[in-house]
């Protein structure tokens, strides 16, 4: 807990209203469900409604709306309030810190290298040749295979699988259920059956990665499997053989990726975005939700539906499809 | 096991047809499966068909549709035959009494609140201050995260994880792997990376849900996601933070619901449907398969296609799109 | 390790340009990431360019391109250069043979049969009245429930769930975090609620079949669920209760196959394919990523869009759709 004073001094935020600075903020809340204890952030100027009623101690709102805004409580005048509300969400709710707890039910290979400030809970196994790096947190019920290496300050929550020799880097989030390192879908036809390809590249993440609950990650088939630097994958999502996601891109829910394609740095998706295989996504596209791309696309910008196309092209056909029928009916009062 | 007199006075039913009614009934299978010693049940009148040939004993029927059918064998007339199928399955085989089996190799918490009626199956991992009411039954190898609450008769299958202080109402039911309580997808840009913002809320799941084999469904970023009561979800459904869905509503396979979605009450879903964020679809809407909403829903009724619209103008529209072919060659030949 | 002269003869091969035959390969690698002691392949003549720069030790190529191929390194001639590497990747990988090692901290029922040359690793959780068979190899995590048959020579990657009564084939594999019987999607409307109907029927996988991770099979709800012999199932398919997935057909990620439906042998879907219930889909059947099937499929062929449509009438469409503003505006021209 902060006294008022304190956060406004940290966010660099320009105080407007009476308030008592030595309030005590217990902590943030939304608009509507804020207590006079708490303090909120308006960070979407379709919301500004929401302010005459709420009861937050103060709001944290942006500069450039100032003075358009009317309040029943004091603003705090910030530059990004949604950034400023996450500065501050992790100062009032700071990451788990490893406390070098290792559970005596956690079953740890003798071969494993685990360093001193490293927790393991109940029910997880580490097998033989791993090192987790000072400062990670294992969850219950993690199963971490042979030869898996885990950077420092990662957190690996309940029941996550890392299958054989992947790599995670540092700062490294993982959400329930996920798995990495599952063998990629290879096989070539006899003429009589599939016969599988055996899968022997890796998965390699970078830092600052976070990977979504139950989200899947296959390691390569020959060469490695790569998620670069600071890049974000929802729940559910499919990442197949030998991709490579660029630095800080953002994938939402149910998101797949077929394998071999390359997207491109700073990219967004949707959900249930798809991507065929073997294509190229460049630097800085975003995808909107349920979009299908089965071409390389060459140029950052907007892009909407299957086959993907601009999303301004994509806006005019949808609008335009919902008049097929009057289309349809001129063009047979015209015979 | 039941005889025939006692499932026909249990189900209100009008037996037609010469049976001898000490008959013991083993089971309920198909009009195709069905053995001499089986019940069976025709729902849909397209399978009438198939009572020709049916082996079973006797066949659940609607009273509405004795007069049409022929059938080799004794036909019982109620209300619902779907529906008394259902009832008499749950009496054939009714769900799993927990008997207070603590597994030796649970690994449960000391602070931990157990009712002595629960069964903890093996490998399972209860945090602390766990509450666990009376009736419920974990299976094998579920990771139960601190301050986590579940209610009356639940049915945990095996490898569920709920994540830290989510609570379960009375009589859910999770299929094998789910995830309840990972963190939401939020982020604020801070110019250079994506900023991580702790997901605070928690996950309050009310009476009588079931949710599927490997959903996910995350906490709340502020405030909770909330999945009201007899909601049913099915397997690979994706629930963002603050999602809200209503009462009765049904879920099929693979659905996405983006962040602070309200879902009314008595919704029914397809399969891949996906929901953008913040958005309201009103008490009563059906969304078909492959739905995509981008907008909100005010008034009940059928939706499909992407942008979801009407499912009266989707098929007018579909039907239209294959005579695309048409409408060109017709307006090149006017050119 | 193989020599060059061991591999020419396995695969029997027909070598061209001069090579020390004694020299030993290491292993298997791209055109462009191969070393001198690894060898190579090129399976799509759309690579061919590449083969100017490799530095492999020899590339397997197909005969038939023989003539029109330059590369700085000897060719091995095979008729299919992908199902040749699939081969020798095999001799370089086998697949992990079991040891009869189970560990001392699986938790197995004294019902339950194992095979003596059968691996259970840590934190395995094997109920009672299993079967599993000789060879099979059980990973760190698996919870296997009563009454599950697994056959010879099985691999269950880490953290697999087996519901109660199912039953594996021979030599099927199963990706990490798997579920395969959970409950289906069956309930019958009361006119109240949701009333659960009890899933009594199992999952059924024949030989030769692999699994995706974090995919779910439910088991039938009368009768069972049937994957046959030699399909292939990607990452985070939904099958639903009773489907039915003809021998060798190739499912990839995230699509989802509705109850009761039929997929006839040999089919292949690309991702994200979702096929409504009770439906019949011919042997042969090809549907494109992203196609949505609601009505029956009579005959083999490639099919796309939603509703799937043959390909070819797909593509056209999906051209005119493009030309749809230029439609529009002839029109509006026209009045």
């Amino acid at each position: 807990m902060f006294t008022l004073a304190q956060i406004v001094a940290d966010v660099k935020g320009e105080l407007h209203g009476d308030v008592d600075m030595d309030l005590t903020i217990r902590s943030i809340a939304t608009l509507k469900n804020a207590y006079s204890d708490e303090l909120s952030f308006l960070s979407n100027v379709k919301y500004k409604g929401s302010l005459a009623g709420t009861q937050a101690a103060a709001v944290l709102v942006s500069a450039s709306l100032l003075n358009e805004l009317k309040a029943p409580c004091p603003l705090i005048a910030v530059k990004d309030p949604y950034l400023v509300y996450a500065q501050l969400q992790q100062k009032f709710y700071p990451m788990q810190q490893a406390q070098g707890n290792i559970h005596p039910l956690a079953i740890i290979s003798d071969t494993a290298t685990i360093a001193d400030d490293v927790d393991i809970a109940a029910g997880c196994v580490i097998e033989s040749g791993c090192v987790i790096e000072s400062g990670s947190v294992i969850s219950a019920g993690c199963l971490i295979a042979r030869g898996v290496h885990i950077g420092k300050h990662c957190l690996l929550h309940a029941g996550v699988k890392v299958e054989a020799d992947c790599q995670l880097g540092h700062r490294v989030i993982v959400q329930a259920g996920a798995v990495i390192g599952s063998d990629g879908f290879g096989y070539a036809w006899s003429g009589q059956s599939y016969m599988k390809i055996p899968q022997v590249g890796r998965v390699v993440i970078h830092d600052d990665v976070e990977i979504g609950a139950n989200t899947t990650i296959d390691r390569g088939a020959l060469g490695d499997t790569v998620i670069h630097q600071g890049v974000k994958l929802d729940n559910l999502v499919h990442i197949a053989h030998n991709v490579e996601v660029g630095a800080l891109s953002a994938i939402a829910g149910q998101v797949g990726i077929s394998g071999s394609t390359k997207v491109g740095q700073g990219c967004q998706m949707g959900g249930q975005v798809g991507i065929a295989g073997h294509l190229n996504i460049a630097d800085g596209c975003q995808l909107a939700g349920k979009a299908g791309v089965i071409s390389n696309i060459d140029k950052p910008g907007v892009y909407s539906g299957f086959p993907a196309m601009p999303h301004r092209q994509w806006l005019r056909i949808s609008a335009l499809m919902s008049k097929l029928p009057d289309v349809w009916k001129k063009i047979k009062g015209k015979e």
